[in-house]
């Protein structure tokens, strides 16, 4: 869905230019069937930054601007995304236990910044975002978070299978949140200290086959009514909090 | 507001023979000016049923409906209010510390609606909130909750300061969570077992000054980033989960 509240910039050799600058970029969409020698450049180089293309009919374009695009409008992203080995590094360098958060196909942007929010009161070293089925990140994802946005380092990521084998291979324990029925540790009766990676699962479609069996444990948050989850966004500050307790206080 | 997503009734004696029937009201829009018997009723059996009354003109209930209205529109609750001394004295009798969140001036539908699901989650016994400045509570409110409204007891009190008085008398400990800057006890450090009640305020406005002066003590959720507090429906899932914790793994 293209929304208003995007900044966009257009034209083939502006994109160009655009990528090449080091600018984030959400997203490409490109005229179905465009091609050319400035269209191959922007595939290329999308594939080399690891921004998302959308090929979509002219039509579509056309309603984003009315100015002459040549078939490509790229979505200019309001933060810049950062460096998972970069952070992961800085971390141990400053002797500190990373504290990553995975969210796996959570696209809500009301969930999304709730979470960074949260993200920035529990000091979570980053966020990671899978390059395809993640929020927006746009005007409306840094107005929930309440500019935490701004703030919280977002690391965008084109395989999240090959970040959980890098995670590991960096001495990070990776756990998933699950619902309860699906898991049998409570996060109140189990060690959650140490370098700690969390995957969050959508609420629709929970945590992916493939990035649950990178997990090195799952756990669950205690429910003690007629329900059968939290919200994600409530969920994951219960865990970020309890690993901060856990942290600060003991087990 | 009116929003197009409640039901309606209309209609003078209809709408005293829904109060008498005991119906759940949210609300009732009074034409301003209309003056007869029933209307007179009307006003009267809202005082005794702590039903809110908002006077409106004429083109505003025309709006609403446009059928016959005869100056006279309530907004039937998708609830049952419940009786928060019914609740206290249950508690007791089944040997059950109560849990209470007061919600002061919390309006937004989607937070209310997010507090109501995870008060559910952790057993909360009831949410207080006021007969003005309160979320509405709505179809909306029924799909952020994810269903939760219709299991969770909600007490809607004409005077909270009245409400705490009543809350101390019954044994009960009323806490206020505030914002880190202005409280000196962190949640974790500090016991928050026993029959308790939590005042939690709105982002704009915080805890209203009567009502803070009920509490007996005041709490703050650890921040660790460049920001000033959290979400209220995240600060209030924090702080009820570590509740539970203390409850059932000990301080």
């Amino acid at each position: 869905m293209i929304k208003d509240n995007y900044s966009i910039i257009f034209g083939q050799k502006s994109t160009i230019a655009c990528i090449l600058s080091g600018k984030s970029i959400n997203k490409i969409y490109l005229q179905r069937n465009k091609k050319n020698i400035h269209v191959e450049k922007i595939i290329q180089l999308s594939h080399q930054f690891h921004i998302p293309i959308q090929k979509v009919p002219l039509v579509k374009l056309n309603k984003l601007t009315n100015k002459n695009h040549q078939g490509v409008i790229a979505q200019i992203s309001p933060i810049n995304f950062s460096s998972l080995s970069t952070i992961t590094q800085k971390c141990y360098e400053e002797g500190k236990d990373p504290l990553f958060i995975i969210l796996d196909k959570i696209t809500d942007v009301r969930n999304f910044g709730a979470i960074v929010r949260t993200a920035l009161a529990t000091a979570v070293d980053a966020i990671i975002i899978p390059q395809h089925h993640a929020s927006a990140i746009n005007e409306d994802a840094m107005k929930t978070s309440s500019g935490a946005l701004a703030y919280v380092s977002i690391c965008r990521e084109k395989n999240l299978v090959k970040t959980l084998e890098y995670l590991a291979h960096s001495g990070i324990r990776i756990i998933a949140c699950q619902e309860e029925s699906k898991s049998s540790h409570n996060i109140y009766e189990n060690n959650l200290t140490g370098p700690l990676a969390i995957i969050m699962g959508s609420e629709g479609h929970g945590i992916s086959y493939h990035n649950l069996k990178k997990a090195q444990k799952d756990f669950f948050i205690p429910i003690f009514g007629p329900i059968d989850s939290l919200n994600v966004s409530v969920a994951t500050a219960v865990i970020l909090y309890e690993v901060i307790r856990q942290r600060k206080f003991g087990i």
